[in-house]
């Protein structure tokens, strides 16, 4: 047994080396000089805060295990820096539109959420191996999903970089129906009020930079207004919502976590065209009620029936509010252009809901099927899968600075 | 008695839905659309530190007792973002000068400052249903007390809101004063060095961001450079100060908590018209005196003499400095237009210090007036405050992950 | 011996107040109005960005002893808003070039990384009155070399900054070599999981916010790119080069702390101009394998050799990457130039590189040197070192609110 987990462990620095030794070869042949275009110069402050988001934010805010702190951060830094390489790879070879520019780079960072959001539901399960192929096999899939999408479904470029959440939650979930269960009687995978407190401060960050998240490739005023008000409304009704569910009325953390967050991903991909503030609130409790009743019913019917376990709860955190916001998004355009045409042109309305749902179902079903096919690669002998005793535990991949561990 | 607490508990949910509801109802009739007015849309990254420095740095900031950090995180992120619609509804109403737009957002987050400082003055001693209240109460006179500063004493629309650092802290003192006292025997209301580290994060936070807080509404850059000025002489003083003051020399983090962001509160009047650098450097070391030798004081005579229990040191954090700073608004400007007119009109000197005086005494009357009577309401029966033996716990409050707490 | 304590106490906070009234008379009289001139005004956010990093990023960068946490940010923090004025009023007398803008503020806080690398060497071991001496020093010393090298050496001026960390290193190395060494038995000097996750997240802050540190003073975007991507594939490589060099192949938490780091520092001086975003990556991967390398050789060999102790690995976190980043600079700079001249012009080549490698020597020279006297004058008897058995212990300067300290 130790001799195996010693093999996988000494394939992680090869398989990282020869990633990086392709991206670099990649980018000697293949970048155009830095100098030639720089769209997007004014947007620097929102850029970093998009980097701040998904390295730091989303890093401490799947800090929930007790005992896999250094992994949830450090594994999480890992695939962010790797999958922003591989991510304006994919971009280059696809689409062919790529010039090395803040643009283009932050394009990657926000395709690289999806490969965040889906590690949060194998959290603990997958080891580096798993999770590096994982965000190679992840990050082609949704630039070809965001390819067919831009080129036969016309949508417009910022929109199909929106789908993140929904293709991050759904392949994450694929994926993690693969990874046997942990045995019942193991208690690693619960939280401290320790590691939940640096988990809220994680959230606290995303929270305070989606604003940024949304706009940033839109480029609109509007949609920072539009999702911090839809934030503003859900992470309130968070707070109703968890004390009405909970027994004798408390609040939960793991509730607010998910459900303060919930708003800016159902104005995802509508908060640049909303032109009434109170439609991305109620979008904001919509999306807050749905994640509280879905972390209900999920976790109680669904994910045993199915023998499913999401980890850090990325189907009612992502995947449910992104269904809703796209859901939101036909209506509200069908809506819209609806009453500028006074409901004469139906068949042209009926042209514009069949290509937004065919968008939404392209990715939807591209993530599930991707997620299936890579959740049954990466669970091959051949990659040395974590034995379920393994799961959930830092030691098993970091060198302590002393014996002592306990979170 | 457990009944009591239950009923308590069960109406928090539902006042949190009339509030929401009632904030959607108005901006459903309202506002007017978002596209039209974008004002401030160059202070966006100004705007981003402001929400971050409100919602995390405060947040933590806060989190000095040692079984209190859920509560302290966690209802600061409620009567924020609660106390920004709250903030905005009473804009909207009052002063009619609203409109949807990045600028009424920016003004609606500094003007909540007033409750996160007031809810430093009853930390732990008042439940959800008591501080939402109370947030209403307060964003409602404080909304009051700046329309009668911009009409009747024409104070300048920017300036108004600096006054929530006056407003919050003597709002939170008068409240404060209508608790029970917590039992001297009671531990709980300790810090440890974990949560001390916690509030040290959130200072740090606060400590960085103060900059665009002060200069976010009056758009001028000469606010930045001095406060900066200020909070780096009144950090360098509170390490002083604290070695001074402290047995055997050493350092006390409490003081220098306290102390490093007087500067900050020091120069909010005057930020943007100060035209040497010393002046702002002075003020930020007067203001880090006051408060250290206010905490001093204040601890030993004031509090105990008024039976006072101001749990995180508002009144010499916020109180003293924001006085302090009022104080130096007034001088400045007389000596500033006396020189301009050789002091030739001496009665026109008169009349502006007039007007600087009776804004402040205004705003800190109506902050102690309706401070107390907010404090008599908030203890009547029906709103069932906390028994004294259950102050400063987060475990009457919160489900925890696992039984053993002890941050 | 208490008595010696007490009077090494005693003298702090004189010292600062001596330094304070120093700075600000020197503002008094020599500061012109700050309205004159705002360079730099559209550069707030990176302004922001670089402040934050300095204080908060590597204040808890350097949290990585167990019982030295306190210190660690209180002292970072003390030493950057002194180090701030210091570096003001030095550029000030010195190069008289100095308005009071945001500009030469952002310069300072630049400058003062220097300072809080020195501290990073002698980490635990320096008393506060040794500390502030030191940045008084190291400040004035720096600005000196950085005078000689824009005078004599014709350096850009934002050039001259960059080498902070070469000279912030190596002056931390030379004086470090000066304070005896703490007893093998002491195993205060061990970092815990805890301390670990907060130097974790104060890398992270730092990593996030290089890319405005070295765009700051050039203000160029291609800077940013370029450090962007030199970070990223840094990061990649320390995850690699600590599970290859570590038994078991597992990760290491210090090995990637300091490596992610290398790609910022190596780039340092050519992110402004490299046209080709390989060159930059390239250069990322050099200075981790050069900062990991760095690691085991120099800790193993070096290090115990000249009796150095070197506590957070400043060596060959910032010194050998800083190395690598000026061989660059020249390689790059006769390279670009052979290029553009077809090879003709070997003399002005020669001239070139001259310049650099002597402008390289001088700073790494000074450095050393200034830093050698320094640590002598700071063991006098004077100036009360600490004991070594009260190395790397919060206890000996910080009140606590409680006994029990253990992090």
């Amino acid at each position: 047994m130790p001799a195996r987990y010693l093999s996988f462990r000494c394939s992680v620095p090869w398989l990282i080396l020869l990633l990086q030794a392709l991206f670099l070869t990649r980018s000697f042949f293949g970048f155009p000089g830095v100098s030639d275009s720089y769209g997007l110069s004014n947007s620097y402050p929102e850029f970093q805060d998009v980097t701040h988001m998904v390295i730091f934010g989303f890093g401490f805010f799947l800090m929930v295990l007790r005992r896999y702190g250094f992994s949830s951060t450090g594994f999480n830094f890992l695939l962010v820096v790797l999958g922003v390489q591989c991510s304006m790879l994919a971009e280059d070879l696809l689409c062919r539109t790529a010039a090395c520019s803040l643009w283009s780079l932050a394009k990657a960072v926000v395709s690289t959420t999806a490969v965040v959001i889906s590690t949060g539901a194998v959290l603990g399960k997958a080891n580096p191996v798993q999770l590096i192929v994982m965000t190679l096999v992840e990050l082609i899939f949704f630039h070809v999903s965001r390819c067919i999408n831009s080129t036969f479904l016309k949508v417009p470029e910022h929109l199909t970089v929106m789908h993140v959440h929904l293709f991050g939650a759904y392949f994450g979930l694929a994926l993690t129906s693969r990874f046997p269960e942990p045995p019942p009687g193991l208690d690693k995978n619960r939280s401290t009020p320790k590691s939940e407190l640096f988990s809220v401060l994680g959230t606290v960050f995303v929270w305070v930079f989606w604003p940024s998240f949304n706009s940033i490739l839109s480029e609109s005023k509007e949609a920072v207004l539009n999702t911090y008000l839809a934030l503003a409304v859900s992470a309130v009704a968070a707070f109703m919502l968890s004390a009405l569910t909970s027994k004798d009325g408390k609040f939960r953390m793991a509730h607010i976590r998910s459900a303060a967050l919930a708003g800016g991903v159902a104005v995802s991909y509508t908060a640049h065209r909303i032109q009434h503030p109170w439609i991305a609130m109620i979008l904001g409790l919509l999306g807050s009620v749905i994640t509280i009743l879905g972390s209900h019913c999920l976790q109680r019917c669904f994910n045993p029936a199915l023998k499913l376990q999401d980890t850090s709860g990325v189907h009612f955190t992502f995947g449910l509010p992104a269904v809703l916001g796209a859901v939101a998004a036909v209506v509200l355009c069908v809506v819209e252009d609806g009453i500028e045409t006074q409901w004469n042109e139906l068949s042209s309305l009926g042209y514009i809901a069949f290509y937004y749902i065919g968008a939404f179902c392209q990715t939807i079903s591209t993530a599930l099927i991707t997620g299936l096919i890579t959740g049954l690669i990466l669970n091959i002998k051949l990659l040395k899968a974590v034995h379920v005793s393994k799961y959930f535990d830092d030691q098993f991949y970091w060198e302590f600075p002393h014996l002592s561990v306990g979170f």
